[in-house]
């Protein structure tokens, strides 16, 4: 458990770095981050080199004992680097150059830049490799999958798929190129998706882009990774990630990689709707899913957020401390927080640190220190892990193919997920969010949302899950699809029907209209029957299928929307519609008493009950979410039965944790 | 009466086709169209042609004595033509190639893709023009005015002028070109009309460029018709159109087709306002006027429509079968609905056929059997016509003008003809839309909607129709322009004052803003004499001349808004403001009586009546537009008096046909 | 005092040129405007002159005594000059040249266009220099900062640079490079901002091309007056500014002309929301600001707006004439109506003048007739002016910072500027729109908003003004930065905080959120304790300065919000958040009252009460700004007292004004 802090020694007059890091080291910083955007810095000429500031940095913080990671500073040439070589800035979808002066706009695969990288790169690793207080690498900055369209991407992009395809016949049928006559007679013909009107263009040859993107910018990082781990092997080396327009694949771009880390600013300003979703916590139990273990906060709320747009709104008390133990108690083990003190130049100068411009120590700083205090006595922790029972199915195949077509208004990919993850979190059910691709052998719960895009392999995982004993979740706009985006011609959800012993008659994409549904008795609460959906109904054909819910309007009022079918030695639910948050909840708790899975009883809506283990220990988090003081009695319900109950009042965003 | 389908065989494995043929055949289809984007399949090499399989699918249908429609496949040229001649790609109006992979997107105008459309349309019409079964040819799809901004289209433009205007200086007067020095001292200077603000440029300029637009591409159509009559003498040949947002002048573009055929997709999510308009019967009776006689609808609404855009609600039960219908009922002669079967791949994979994906007979098969059976039944509706008192007129320079220059926020050129055409529809009275050049003598009511820009032909036609004894009815922005788009020095409606009687003092551009009318005592109803208007208002100089309406608000409160004017044997209404829709009823109520024309007292809201009729035999059809069961008592009153009342309940979308 | 009309000879038949000047002459125009877009009749050809055309309109005026302005045509360049020297096309952010055929679309700096202008301006000026009809020159048309990006201003840019830092690294400093490694190692590194993001480029390279651009079009108009000037020694040289996208600074650009000109058109659609802001009163405070004396409006509303855009609603009677009244009563000494009569041609065809297409002499031409009539008897009026106690700063750096940097969702510059000039409308206070860097020792109050970017001179006169008694309004986001645009580190106000007395310790961006605040019983009215804020709170550190407002609610409670602290002779008063109207009018009320300055008691909101006088008489009006008749009474308050109480009764748009 350290907490830290990301520092730019050079932002700042060389008066400043001791007296800072005397600073951090009284507030009980035990890491930092540094060299993130320095490259001109270093390589302020092509190949005349200057780490000797760096040797200071580093030095002064080694003595005061304070672990470094530095960073290969790679999102950020140098100008002379655009000025000398124009050709490795990005190209966009309007076949242009993009205008540099920002971060980032740099072809990933251009040999020239890969060179440069090289250089830089292992003059760096190899001058610290000695230092035993330079931790490990941070690999470049926030990589999104490379959407770069330039001459030499267009060919990495034809090589792809040549390899994929072999034959350009082959390619041709995957992607039924007959309509529109989009049939290429040679690979020379295929081009990257140029052109403002994406949702026009061969869904197919899409997703075959963001795979192509996402596996580029891994085959970037696997690339800079091998360059650290050939001169340091013992460096831990990361890259940090976030959620952005254009996600790469997470799992196969941290594969090889040591650990996750992410950077994590929840937004400050609070929803006022009840139907507004978990979603920090979402982000991330995301984060600790992608290697399945503990993971890093890179860069972590510290100050109002602003730049490029306003700024939001200040931090509430107890924000900056408790999203940062909020995110320990999803499995984050360091958390380094963006940070130190604001930059006083520069495009990002109101994206705001512990300090602020003015240097002087203020409210958020003392919180930041009765949070490095609170975090330092939590040694405990290490080594501990989360294990859950439920496990929500995320894929990048879905993510992609929902962009390039989405299915009707309001209806999100990311959303329909965070439902799921709220309606567990609403009960202290701890959820693990895994690639589809994983083992699920050790969940009791599967929830498996809009399966758009098939494969053999996630059908063949999910009938076994299911035959072996597991519940599993289906939705609606599942089975559509098979592994070309080839719409499947049987009926609705096609590969899962039998398991889910349904078929879908029709659908009507009611988009924001909502529907009324009549709920099984099962579902009822306080002899309330009813809930609404929205965005979606199949219309399902359930004959032996047990219904838990039917459409109470149209002309499929009375048709079934929910079901529950036993298969092998589990069960199966399919929900054809989307519900409203209470809904869900109703249905949630259902199946959490069904499945026999521990829950918590009591939890106001805001409140997170979470837990870390290490076989012997076990620490429970409990978290107000919320900015309001929250009064409760809550308890564990187990097939054991109930614990004791236990009264807790909960300050905004205070973190309760304790031992058992 | 014929009812088809839309089919891909280029789209399905070879084992389906039968099949499929067979089910239609069963269902009842007559006719088919077929291989409107499939030239990469007709010729996947240049100049290596492979018709075979094309052979193989007219002769299944054939054999099953179902017609066949074929279309040019011109569309969507092949890859390998964009490779190897990227000079036939269109130029936007950022001076660039747009970028390919979708449909439509190149330059109709360069010599070298005609030559290749050319080889193409020889070998197709050639092949077939013997088979009896081949009926006719579809040319290109859903064109739209080229706006290709290319080298070649550059020069074509110029050429369009020079013809037009011989000397430049006679462009430059005719544009009024002092202004802002737009003056050009040679015709090399002029160029399309570039970047993204076109209000900024000469409209004179604009109106010539969206005239050339129009030509050329009804010059093209016109290329590819001569090229199949040559081959094929006793061919059927349209092309299908639509509302798009570069609308051809179809008048000009049909001249010498055989017969105008229409996408007809109808809206599935239905209005809840009442103040919506009609406009599916609207469209119907704008493609019907386009040669003033019965037409095709070549795709019609077979399932939920999207793709590029999310999914639209599913159909309401009768709602395929009763738009197909309500075509009948405007004039359709043959209704090929899109398509037999959703495709499975390809971007328009969302835009629903009559069977799903899942190939699987469903709700809207069975529906669009029962069509089938119905329309088979209806033989003896062939040959019967439309015969209208009442026209409304459209006018390809009026759209251009306003959209060159948008008068008001909110007031759309369309909009002002539908809702005339509402007025006239909920009486159960037929309307024309027809060109603003056609004949008018046959009509008892003509209405001329914002005849913003004029000339000489249409002031002596509107007049000579008043003259003669017809009513006429005009708005304001009547008279502004002269045929150059330049404004007329002298009171509006200027060209028209004389016969309608007034002049425009001034006028109020006031948008969304409400304004209070007070009716004239004939035009009240229940002894109410208020109405709502809005957008416009013209201070009209009535004098003497009946006044039905008057301002009720503003410093021009007490001034005519609505007069009538007796002129010749005739009669002109101005209307200087835009009604909301009870208004419009009373005033278009007060008018039918006044003209004697026939109409039908008691529709309700929603429910359409119009009649076809061969000279002997009369069919009435009332369609029931609404998702509400209507039931209703109605009559139809003419001069010679009112008949018995009917009773009549109907279904949602129900169609009661039945003959005199 | 002196009414006149815009006209456009080269746009009318000559059969129309007596006519009009005779009716002007009736009416009552004593001045025209002409030539201002006529390059392309001036020079038809390439050194091709003609100029007989304007020598015999310019001698139809003269022959009726009416003066004239002539304007340089160097805004619409001929087409055949951008056809020959397509270089001199204006290059947009994405670097492509602009579409032509609209107007201003060159580069200001390219060396052949300035030849071509000097060309043309020497004949013009060498033309009618004896001419003592032609009084004067209008520079160009509507100039704003020079964007343009083409290599010619690239260059430009890069000399402003260089000679203002001369050696790169002190460039790098100044801009704080070291960040995302935006370090050049040579000034050919540096372009202009492409792209569409400039919020993602450094803030203070962006400040310094907003001030290049600026300094840039301030060089052109120099360089056009120097030409006129060594031509006509005793012409009255101008050019017509008005409030636009890219504003130069105002001060610069007039530094060298004789008077200030405005193009003035209040919007003809009244707000109906009491919340909304004088703005026709702050743009004219402003134009007389720029040279701190009276000006010329070079365009004046005639009548409905629109061409671009659609039209907007027709003046409301009394607004034609109310207005210009209302500019001569902010220090307007002559106005030209734009237009005489309205185009007929071009693309500005609906932006009606006095006339309609029509021609026909209506109520805007009566009321025109009148005005001329009121203002040609005010012949003693001449040679007054407004001498002002109260002056707010405008300064264009902080108009360019936070265009760059946008501090909140919702706070835009200007409208703080509004919202402390429609308070001291409110009670009749006159008020000085100032540049920053102006004389403050003849003020009494002084308001400074958010001086976000300083320097050391604003810092030293804002100081003095204090010391010597006067009495400073500072406000949030004051004090931010340094004249590089870096953040100070110091806290805010930073170099403001000693005479504020006050530092701020943190802030909440709360944008459209309501903040209640509780004012110091000073502020109350009736009781009336409290107000609203929204869009930002300073928590202020107010310890032994006084509290005028406290927070109301969150976090920072009771903390102050606005302070009022002695200083010197003087007094500082420290606004930390955005008051809504009410609690601005309270506020204000109470420091005219500390400050012993004249004000109006009783003026109803929306009557402007203004005074001009020169030395011995003083001339006094009261405008009723609003569509309503306004019946009040009101008085005079100063240190000497009241003066007695007047009955007043004004019709909409009225102006009543009397000499003393």
């Amino acid at each position: 458990m350290k907490i830290g802090v990301d520092y730019y020694p050079e932002q700042w007059e060389r008066k400043y770095w001791r007296e800072d890091a005397d600073q951090m080291k009284e507030a009980g910083v035990r890491i930092v981050r540094m060299g993130e955007f320095a490259w001109s810095r270093l390589e302020p000429q092509e190949k005349q080199y200057s780490f000797e500031w760096l040797d200071e940095a580093v030095a002064i913080f080694a003595e005061r004992q304070i672990q470094i990671i530095l960073c290969t500073p790679t999102c950020t040439p140098p100008q002379w680097l655009f000025e000398k070589y124009p050709e490795v800035i990005q190209m966009d979808k309007t076949g242009r150059r993009v205008p540099i002066g920002i971060r980032g706009h740099r072809c990933l695969n251009h040999p020239l830049y890969r060179q440069k990288c090289k250089d830089i790169i292992t003059k760096l690793a190899t001058r610290y490799r000695d230092n035993a207080w330079v931790v490990g690498y941070q690999i470049d900055n926030e990589l999104e999958a490379n959407h770069c369209c330039c001459p030499v991407c267009e060919e990495k992009f034809r090589e792809f798929l040549q390899k994929k395809y072999g034959r350009i016949e082959n390619l041709n049928q995957a992607y039924g190129n007959t309509v529109w006559s989009g049939e290429y007679s040679s690979f020379s013909q295929i081009r990257p998706p140029f052109g403002e009107h994406p949702t026009w263009l061969n869904p197919s040859y899409m997703l075959d882009f963001h795979r192509y993107a996402s596996e580029s910018t891994a085959e970037y990082v696997a690339f800079q990774r091998e360059l650290i781990h050939a001169i340091d092997e013992k460096a831990l080396i990361t890259t940090n990630t976030w959620f952005c327009e254009n996600m790469p694949d997470c799992y196969e771009m941290f594969a090889d990689l040591d650990f996750v880390s992410y950077d994590n600013y929840p937004a400050t300003a609070l929803p006022t709707d009840e139907e507004t979703l978990y979603s920090h916590a979402f982000h991330l139990d995301f984060m600790r899913g992608i290697k399945q273990k503990n993971f890093w906060i890179m860069e972590q709320l510290s100050g109002n957020l602003g730049s490029w747009t306003p700024m939001s709104p200040a931090l509430q008390p107890g924000m900056l401390k408790g999203y940062s133990l909020q995110a320990i108690a999803h499995g984050a083990d360091t958390i380094l927080h963006f940070r130190w003190r604001t930059a006083v130049s520069g495009a990002e100068m109101f994206w705001h640190g512990i300090l602020d411009h003015s240097n002087v120590k203020g409210r958020r700083y003392r919180e930041f220190c009765e949070l490095c205090q609170t975090v330092n006595q939590l040694t405990d922790l290490e080594n501990t892990v989360i294990s859950n029972k439920v496990a929500i199915l995320y894929s990048s195949e879905q993510e992609y193919a929902f962009k390039i077509q989405p299915q009707v208004e309001g209806m999100h990919y990311f959303t329909q997920l965070k439902a799921y993850h709220d309606a567990f979190t609403c009960f202290g059910v701890g959820v693990d969010l895994i690639d589809w691709m994983s083992d699920l052998s050790i969940y009791d719960v599967v929830v498996a949302p809009t399966i758009f895009v098939t494969n053999h392999e996630i059908e063949h995982n999910l009938r076994q899950f299911v035959e072996n004993g597991g519940h599993l979740i289906l939705t609606n706009r599942s089975g559509v699809k098979d592994a070309n985006n080839l719409c499947i011609m049987a009926p609705l959800p096609t590969v899962f029907s039998d398991i889910a012993g349904i078929t879908v008659k029709e659908y009507d994409p009611i988009g924001p209209v909502r529907q009324r549904l009549r709920l099984a008795e099962e579902l009822s609460e306080n002899g309330k029957q009813t809930a609404e959906a929205s965005l979606w109904c199949d219309i399902i054909d359930a004959e032996d299928t047990k219904v838990l819910a039917r459409y109470g309007e149209n002309f499929y009022q009375g048709s079934a929307a929910i079901t529950q079918n036993q298969y092998g030695g589990g069960r199966v639910y399919y929900i054809g519609t989307v519900l409203n948050r209470r809904g869900m909840l109703a249905l949630i708790k259902y199946m959490i008493r069904e499945s026999g899975i521990e829950y918590v009883e009591g939890l106001p809506l805001g409140v997170e009950h979470t837990v870390r283990e290490n076989g012997k220990e076990k620490w429970t988090f409990l978290f107000n979410n919320t900015k309001e003081t929250q009064a409760f009695s809550w308890k564990v319900v187990s097939q054991k039965g109930a614990d004791e109950m236990h009264q807790e009042v909960l300050k905004p965003f205070e973190m309760r944790i304790w031992k058992e």
